[in-house]
């Protein structure tokens, strides 16, 4: 059997344009020679929908384009992920579902039974469960449909299993000859590899080979990298789809193509296109053209720069140097720099009158004189101002502003609320300071692009005379380190200190992360690229006792 | 059988302070006769705990505090709501759990079975679900112990159970002679009469009695009411607690008091009561002690200082005028009036020399000459450089700044991030502007606090000259309609149409609402007080093609 993967990027709610693009992949696998072709979980809807979910026009465009979709399926078959109604009077009103789509009419509905409520995934909000699978006939082959987390079923995290049932157990046991999977599997670093080792541990035990067909794209935070795979029943890999862009192949199961050594992309790699595919769709699909940057002549802004000028064109980008009286000599150079080697527009603003008409009209209410030393009111005032320019900017011109600040700095609060914060899309904002350093490397790798001081200097938020980050925190190495166990392994900390941190910088750290959840809950999206991202990934109340 | 019924306020992760205030009850319910004592869901973590439940150490104070209960239980019985570890090694790894504490031991655990996974729910986040009930035997008594949603079964929404299992029917066909049920049932206006209606006609079908605790206070958004409510086994309300405080009283089964009219609270006061509760609870869990408002005249933030006066003390609340060269000559006036009125400290900090200062530096950047017009853009600046001073006082001073937009605003985006959105808490941004000003009009039932030309004036943003907010939205009587149509009660655009207004008032509003879901993803957490707040309660996506 020929089986057509379309690896598709979907917007939520497109009705209209995730149909039309559905289609003509329908009609390239016919042309093809194609018998089935698969498509990404809810990619009628795209994912995640949220609580669109929620309205009934919101079902029924969903309903009637997967009807109309089928008209479209005479001589071909199709798999698509869609949002199905629950008939029962019991249980939630959804299923989150896959039509077979054959001879012009949905043939055969298969719901998702394992629904993923953890981390940024909240589907049993909306969803019913499916009970059971079944396997679908389809030219002589029993094809048992699975729909992402279902295949996940056997995956144990710290001894436990999350999961009852085994929907890919159940189908093998009814005769299943492949297993189909649809996902919206959402990136971070690594991700790639466990996926890998879940399906070919899959194939292996059951005998059986997986088609699993991923989304691809950016919607808000969710960043989808495609990499379809095809595993055949030895639990070999044989093909991938391609990373951070949609694809369109086709295998035949008569005739898998050999089990070899697929490329790996090195993380650094990984991150780098997750990110510039993130900034092109969430611009896009928000209905931007243009961003505008506050470029402080650090490593931060510079990275987030390059980004989006690959992202978008060198001339949709704006990079603004807003130099303070406490800026260094080199930043608006340095920044200058950047924006020439970019080929992006640039611009100078200082804000040292505006700061100046601040204090004065400050001295009043927080008792201050001109002679008063400089605290973390008036470094956040200068933050401040920083973030107003760059949104009259963007209300003027219609750019989204790109905020620039980095994991390390939001997880410890070392970062201005409305000030370097502002902004409609935080791009780097899960990414830690370390792995900032290794991007800016990688963009560097053929020749400067960053200027080399911006690599060389040590970071500093340039508010006061002679501020350094590491007056206030550890090291970046450390502090990294520190919050990849607390954030993403949820290690304790005791754990953190018995693995061979001091004691006092582990409870700073941590405490910091603890009470800096108010600063986040005010943040503007950021994208998720490593596996605990802050914000949906991870809830914290504001009041509670620390 | 002597029930006492204690309904307490914890704060999130206090377990000393949570265990201390518990046991301190059980002891007055031994002391007072009582032969068993109720608190309320969750109470030793408090509710809800979100991530904080991923820790470890979380899991293990709680457990070691029911422990630590468990031995001031030796003649007395009590019922304390805390987090219990499955020991399966398939699904979640918790329970919501009850422990039944009696002769210095856990002697029974019952596992809450609904786990409620839609509005400000995510129960299925964490929780395995509890497969069954079981009565527990105690003095004679089969005592049913059902938790919070677990009692919520039979509702009927559109037709449609969302549970496949009632837990009450099953406990009164093993022969519960009582049901127990502990909640953190959070509030909405018109809540306390759902809760009613629900549990007299439980109480009826089955011909059981109920006695149900529910948690009062307020953590981060949510504002638990407290009103404990007892019901006879046919079905009448025969004593409520008190809302919004803690409470403890005691009944006899053996001779409930009889069935009357209990008190009812207009709603307004239910929701002035519930914002003062909520104000109280954040500062005080927050740690704050003072809190800082910009006065502009209006009547938004004229009531949020009242509430805030009222619920800390006039002495720890500071007042800032930020006339522009827009204010009215009445906003200075009528601010300090209000100020006057209320007791609270009072400043006044013109911005338009730090406005001059910013359209001097935007010149080059916008294109602006001293003649260009006020636009959109320059209004956002005003509103930002007041978000700035007050944050400036606020890091000061340490005061927290309480923001003053409503709910109205919020839904069409009629606010400014940065600006009038800035600040650590947003106390009246799930209320209506309709119910805002019967709120003021609530708070000079007595005599004037309010100053009548704050109530009276047409309300404006004053960022331009003779700006009216009726020049950008309908009315705010015609807006509050569509927006509780179409938010609270996720009606179509046709259907609201056809329920009686102009359909092209609906679409735009109806598309304002949907295209500032991003700047109410940065807005500050606000008090829930309707039946659908934005935030936690509605989550949209922010890129998605309406």
């Amino acid at each position: 059997m020929k089986i057509a993967i379309a690896q598709i990027d979907t917007t939520v709610g497109d009705f209209e344009g995730n149909a039309a693009k559905i289609a003509e992949r329908i009609k390239l696998a016919e042309t093809s020679g194609a018998d089935l072709v698969v498509f990404p979980e809810l990619c009628v809807t795209s994912y995640p929908p949220r609580d669109l979910l929620e309205k009934s026009y919101f079902i029924l465009k969903n309903l009637e384009a997967v009807e109309r979709l089928a008209k479209k399926c005479n001589n071909i078959a199709a798999i698509v992920g869609f949002v199905s109604v629950n008939e029962s009077t019991t249980g939630k009103g959804l299923f989150n579902s896959a039509a077979f789509l054959y001879k012009g009419k949905i043939e055969f509905i298969q719901h998702k039974a394992l629904l993923p409520t953890y981390d940024v995934f909240d589907e049993a909000r909306h969803f019913e469960p499916g009970t059971t699978h079944k396997v679908h006939k389809f030219k002589g082959k029993n094809i048992g449909i699975t729909i992402c987390e279902d295949v996940w079923s056997t995956v144990n995290i710290g001894g436990r299993r999350l999961y009852h049932y085994d929907p890919v157990e159940k189908l093998v046991k009814d005769g299943a000859d492949i297993i189909i999977n649809i996902s919206a599997s959402p990136f971070h670093v690594g991700k790639g590899k466990i996926r890998e080792s879940l399906l070919t541990s899959t194939a292996k035990r059951h005998n059986v080979p997986i088609v699993y067909t991923n989304m691809v794209g950016g919607n808000d935070e969710l960043i989808f990298d495609g990499m379809s795979i095809i595993v055949n029943e030895r639990g070999e890999l044989v093909h991938e789809g391609k990373r951070f862009e949609e694809d369109f192949f086709i295998i035949d199961t008569e005739a898998l193509p050999a089990a070899g050594d697929l490329p790996q992309l090195p993380e650094v790699e990984e991150c780098w296109r997750a990110l510039v595919l993130g900034i092109v769709d969430y611009i896009n699909k928000c209905g931007f053209k243009k961003v505008v940057i506050g470029l402080s002549g650090g490593i931060d802004s510079a990275l987030v720069a390059v980004l989006a000028a690959t992202a978008i064109g060198s001339a949709n980008v704006l990079g603004v140097a807003m130099p303070s009286p406490y800026s260094s000599e080199d930043s608006v150079k340095d920044a200058e720099a950047l924006a020439k080697n970019l080929g992006i527009s640039f611009d100078i603003v200082p804000i040292s009158d505006v700061y100046g008409a601040y204090l004065k009209s400050l001295e009043k209410p927080l008792g201050r004189s001109a002679d008063s030393p400089i605290t973390l009111t008036e470094e956040n005032v200068q933050a401040r101002i920083r973030g107003n320019i760059l949104m009259a900017i963007s209300n003027k011109t219609g750019a989204i502003v790109l905020s620039t600040g980095n994991k390390s700095e939001l997880a410890v609060g070392y970062c201005t609320l409305y000030g370097d914060m502002a902004g409609g899309l935080a791009v780097i904002s899960d990414v830690p300071k370390t792995m900032i350093y290794e991007l800016a490397k990688y963009v560097n790798r053929k020749g400067e692009v960053i200027p080399h001081s911006t690599m060389t200097k040590p970071p500093s938020a340039e508010l006061r005379p002679g501020q350094k980050d590491t007056d206030s925190l550890p090291p970046y190495e450390v502090l990294d380190e520190i919050l990849k166990l607390y954030v993403e392994e949820r290690a304790s900390v005791q754990s953190i200190v018995e693995s061979g941190f001091d004691k006092k910088v582990v409870d700073e750290i941590t405490k910091k992360i603890d009470r800096n959840e108010y600063k986040r809950r005010q943040a503007s999206p950021g994208f998720k690229v490593t596996s605990k991202a802050f914000s949906a990934g991870r809830i914290y109340p504001i009041a509670w006792k620390y």
